[in-house]
């Protein structure tokens, strides 16, 4: 069977999240989360927006999911995320419970791996999908930022 | 001198929030942000009122106080936090760049200590400021809600 609807999919609709951070000057990171072939919840990085070090993109992913489905645990989601999340997105999605956790660039300095960070058990993961994309995006990103100052 | 604003005056406050949120029938964690003697954010634990686990006093507290600030990092301020901090607040504190924090009770099982996740190297710590109070403001919590179910 021939579906659309796969890992490859969803995490282009989160590179579509991470570009429109990109777009306002944000660190381009995006995420949607999944239920059933269903994106409950669409959203990017909004730190410098919100003057908020907690407004990652999968933290505001999890507070909408959440606020959709009316509780608090994510057990049947999938989260798709442009970047390896970090000690503090990983310890929400410990507390989340979520399903599956599918990631495109790794980050290899803050991500959770390195950091050590506990998952919930139940959680699956899946990394490198769309990874160039992803690193491709935040590298632009930086080089911008860097030229502009 | 003789200074009534020391870290047990203000863990005090902190107190004062987690009894609020054990009124509301909350896990009862408060916190305080304390900028030069001046509290600048009170927040208590809303996971359930909100349905959210990213709800955590520590993280409304950030919230909170970048938004007093006008900026996202804390690195003049102090967190009184009566519960010692998880995986998810400890690497938002890491991103805020906190001065210092001072926590009451700890937490063996899911506190970052445990858990391994990394602070900020700038922010100092200091812990057990009134610990038996928040630990058996907790202890009690857990055993009406016990009697309940």
């Amino acid at each position: 069977m021939i579906t659309p609807y796969d890992d490859t999919y969803f995490m282009k609709k989160a590179l579509q999240e991470a570009e429109a951070a990109f777009e306002q000057g944000e660190i381009p990171v995006g995420a949607v989360i999944v239920v059933r072939d269903r994106i409950i919840a669409r959203t990017h990085n909004l730190t410098e927006l919100l003057n908020d070090v907690t407004a990652h993109a999968e933290m505001q992913a999890i507070t909408s999911a959440s606020n959709f489905l009316g509780g608090k645990y994510l057990n049947n989601c999938t989260l798709y995320v442009t970047l390896e999340p970090c000690q503090m997105c990983a310890g929400a999605l410990y507390w989340s419970q979520l399903s599956r956790l599918v990631y495109a660039a790794s980050d290899e300095q803050r991500g959770f791996k390195r950091m050590g960070t506990k998952l919930h058990p139940k959680t699956k993961v899946v990394s490198g999908v769309l990874a160039d994309e992803a690193a491709e995006l935040l590298k632009r990103f930086f080089i911008e930022k860097r030229n502009l100052n």
